[in-house]
């Protein structure tokens, strides 16, 4: 069951990096939803692999094959089965790979977990596997967006040490699409470009911050108490590669915030600030849903570092692939994915329990220009 | 759906702040496990409002009730309903509080969902249903440490914006347990006093942060990809009230790291470091699994804020009941609870995949000495 | 996860026969159902032991408690917990009971499965649990009635070798309320006073045939292809005791039927048989949902049987205590309760993916008369 | 969720009967099982139309490829992904069925349900679905054969009217694989030869009922209360299409039995019956597994029925298509697989939780020559 995502649209993934295929069966989803193939290569074109010289330079052609579930270019409300064949999985010997374990890898504990595991490019470890999360947000996004208004979207919000400097220009969402970071500050951009050259050239790697943002979601998604909107986003965003911290709204700078500050006063004109992120007792307020994600520098190097092979014996590691020096610089759209997916499984399960209650009143309205500038 | 936890240990909880009683239905612990009714008092002490004058003043005797499962003192391996009457649930007018909408509280989103709620002292959203969560986990601790020598231990790491500072003692857990802050750092406990003196004086609160460590994990817990030892702990914490982030290993400090820094090296002796927390690709690794968890302040102040009512209204809320000013402090035993719990799930999720799998070559040996200090 | 039944409706119980308690927790109900201690009274007393004579004669007064979930006489969406004390347990030394087998019960496949059980009463595996289903489905029928005007009703098909005469007198739904046997044809029922007391002397049992049938249903509830709407019904009425057969429609009669015969024509005016029991391809058809149900003769009889002791010795078992001589007599409010919980569940699962399906045409009306006399 | 099927080992398929695949992912097989693309052609050649001039004509070689989960030959613990392509699948014009709902199918309840199908050759509804079904039981029986000796098996025990008739023969299992009907007695299939020839003539259909049996089965498998061994088995064989009813051993023979001769007396030397079918309490006995399955006949027929089209008009169908006159004939890999998954799926459920229990005693031994004739 560990290979399913979701209660009521349910997405299960499947493949090895190097296998022959990739996969996913996306359960649950409503009927007459208009979807075609093609719809599928903007988002895995912003996820794949050789966007630009920062990200590592594997060019695989990410078509999307629909199996099942959509006849006549609509969802039918049948399982939907999308495919993805490797083609660019080299032939090359993985002898080597197989017998070691990589310090800060998947390997050694796959490798404890299961006494076999399929080394080729990470096997199932691989970011790969996130591939098929981005193709089944597609039709998550579409929904959202076509029933209820709902748009998501992520930028990058820290590389390394460096933040989004205000001084050099204004926080602008359509600056994100524009540079190979999902940087908000376009001004900014050469300064992560030379950033990212001296790391590379290094031979280090360094960490990154992706931060996504709702808009529209209504008051009232997400279910108290162990199905609360924040815990499927902590689950959601914790189980993409390399993520080690989750944050929702403030997150750890509420830890030192008064009570006074965070708590986000309301008006009848909106809430008076968006500390919390849009989530409160676990069920969406109505403000934009603001969810920020920790991913760790990749740990594939060419630095040589220790490691173990399968004797026991204690080897030095170098990796010489293709690696990116910071995986979360192309992990923006598989945030979006995650919560995409996220917030369509909620909004079915929110009507399948209070589809009778319908719009209580008072509701107050969404401030979006005040909750803009993340 | 929403009210359960867990895959084969399923924990199911019920009950109101203010209604008759609050209760649990344990389902899964396997047969033969000795248990009392009296075993629960300690975890449940820890937990307990009206610990110290830090803490809000509710006296309530939580007295456990085992209803079933239990036989002869033994577990059967039917489920195990446990029980605490509401004692203390003062006789009062909730007309007023079940009229307004308190800024940063889940009234206003609990309306909005339901249509109806019960407003009583928080009603369902109220931070007692995580008393049996405690209860729940009092079996999971034990059974973690008689079958695989598994301890799960936490401590506050930060309170407003203090944090441990050794340089005035050495980490120690044994402090822990001997101050009302689970600080582990017994010379700075009298500045703490202090300084939640002068917060509960001022009427605002303040959040904090918790560290829970788990000892003794054996490496192969946890099941990718959907079903991550890090993701199950995500959601754990991310479903306590108020907390808003979550961390395993470095978290969020991991974004300015260097991979070089990062990566847990691997030595036959054990690994160099455990920037990673004990989890690699979802899976423990046998080091000390960490997880780190960010509060944020306490809502409800004596400071007036801006709130709505059921009309529409704006309105002035003050909140004079029982709460406490930092609702992190006792939150250390909350946070043990849901790492226990997601421990237990996972150990026997693992042994029904990989029970013929035993024990694999090579295993690093955990290095506690070098972990302890967090 | 054994003891929950249910997706989005979750049922989850627990309780021994003699324990201290038994009791259930409903999640996911919809808020706003008005529900009142006192409902649960009428079901209870139909499935309640002690109704007549040919019942096994404990009588306990099973006053259900209310827990939580529900706030000033109306669900809040929160969870439901029921609880029933058990007060007519009798204290009897249980040694004797605890140490040998009884053939046909499930004493030895507990103890094959968990090495240890509570051997009161029967302990988990007694029909003391199928209570909280009746209770829980009060809620179900309540809501189902309200909601879409759904009717659950059942009654007794076979007794031992008696089946419905049709010559003795008409079909009739108002018959089965007035006898102890539920039984739809009154004049027949001086017969089966006949046969229960001759059963009742000779110290054997029989076993019994119910069959319950839903008025009301829309076309369009089940959902294909593992969550059948007859599959749920099949695996409901599977985990009732003693059940060994469970039919939909026409059911084992199907196999020498001729499909000229079988298939249900349809017309503008409604279907011209229902052969089928209201289900086609998982999915109600809006017919009559008709599905009836086996129970094998009671195994705990005067009359001596072969069983063995935990030390492996043959021995001679006779059964002294309180028993039906056809537990199959009260479980038609069991039965009831089964497919009320499993209507309510999928018309939620229904309305979470096709919600803005709406109501398709054509629909062909419901012919209730035609499908009235089962 | 709908299109999964298991908790532990969980198979989710997908695909219609004329898209361009079918296919399934199995989710928590155990890692180290040897499996081989080859090793599906036995079963799904027993399954496949086109083996007999009693079954459709339909000749699709169904090459399972496996895309994922499997490496170096050996199953990983990663999710096994199985792919058929639909080769057979003839374009031609399904305007006409797609505007017309044939009289007992699934047409016009999936029309109801999502106002949108695929027509083509039943879509979603075929039974072409059941393939996928039988593919990943191939590796369920293989991983209970090697870990627990446990052999599943089954056969036709009732084709309209006729049933097994011992004066002509003995029961034999060896007899089973002999001929086109999966029939026990080899001297009675030239009668059931020339029943099916006079019914294929007559353009009518029939119905049919196979039992499986599993030999081996430990005690202690299955889960009460509502994860019953026969609870999942009933769920399990009426998810199959066209399943109108199951049976544990007696089933509803059991009715019109009495207590003292439906009862297994237990001696140290095994049983002295099983009208159980081998299932106590939902748990296993260690005796033979037995169920039973009804099928109702095909309702595509040459013969004309009265139907609806999508105006809401009356109208005459005729089937013309290639379709089997009992659909019951090839059902019997189906029903095994089904049991196969069942058992697998409940023999990873019990390590989980009472994988510490081990062998307890007294063991009552299998007794197979007293169940093997059924």
């Amino acid at each position: 069951m560990s290979n399913s995502f979701g209660h009521l649209l349910r997405v299960t993934t499947f493949g090895e990096s190097h296998g022959p295929a990739i996969g996913c069966v996306i359960d649950g989803c409503p009927p007459g939803l208009a979807i075609s193939e093609d719809e599928f290569a903007q988002d895995l074109e912003r996820r794949a692999t050789g966007r630009s010289r920062h990200t590592s330079q594997r060019h695989e052609t990410d078509a999307v094959e629909i199996l099942s579930g959509v006849y006549e270019g609509c969802t039918t409300g049948t399982p939907i089965a999308l495919l993805i064949r490797n083609t660019d999985a080299r032939s090359k010997d993985y002898n080597k790979i197989a017998a070691q374990f990589r310090p800060a890898h998947a390997d050694y504990t796959y490798w404890q977990k299961y006494g076999h595991r399929d080394p080729r490019g990470g096997g199932r470890s691989s970011a790969r596997e996130t591939t098929m999360r981005v193709a089944a947000a597609v039709i998550a996004k579409k929904w959202l967006a076509e029933r209820y208004g709902v748009t998501v979207r992520g930028h990058l919000s820290q590389l390394g040490e460096l933040r989004p400097d205000e001084h050099l220009g204004a926080f602008d969402w359509n600056a994100v699409e524009g540079n190979p970071f999902f940087w908000p500050i376009e001004a900014q951009v050469p300064a992560l470009e030379t950033y990212m050259d001296a790391l590379r050239k290094s031979g280090d790697s360094v960490g990154a911050r992706v931060t996504v943002v709702a808009d529209g979601v209504p008051p009232g998604w997400g279910e108290p108490i162990y199905g609360k909107l924040d815990g499927d986003l902590a689950a959601a965003m914790m189980s993409i590669n390399a993520v080690k911290g989750v944050e929702i709204g403030d997150g750890f700078a509420s830890v030192a915030q008064k009570g006074s500050f965070h708590r986000d006063e309301m008006t009848r004109d909106g809430f008076l600030s968006n500390h919390a992120g849009g989530i409160l007792g676990g069920i969406s307020s109505g403000q934009q849903v603001v969810c920020s994600v920790a991913f760790k520098p990749t740990s594939s190097l060419r630095l040589p570092g220790r490691g173990l092979n399968v004797l026991g014996e204690e080897v030095e590691v170098v990796t010489t692939g293709r690696h990116d020096p910071c995986v979360g610089i192309r992990a923006t759209p598989i945030c979006e994915a995650m919560m995409a997916l996220v917030l369509m499984d909620q909004a079915l399960r929110h009507r399948a329990q209070c589809g009778d209650v319908g719009e209580v009143s008072p509701r107050i309205p969404a401030t979006t220009d005040k909750d803009a500038k993340r």
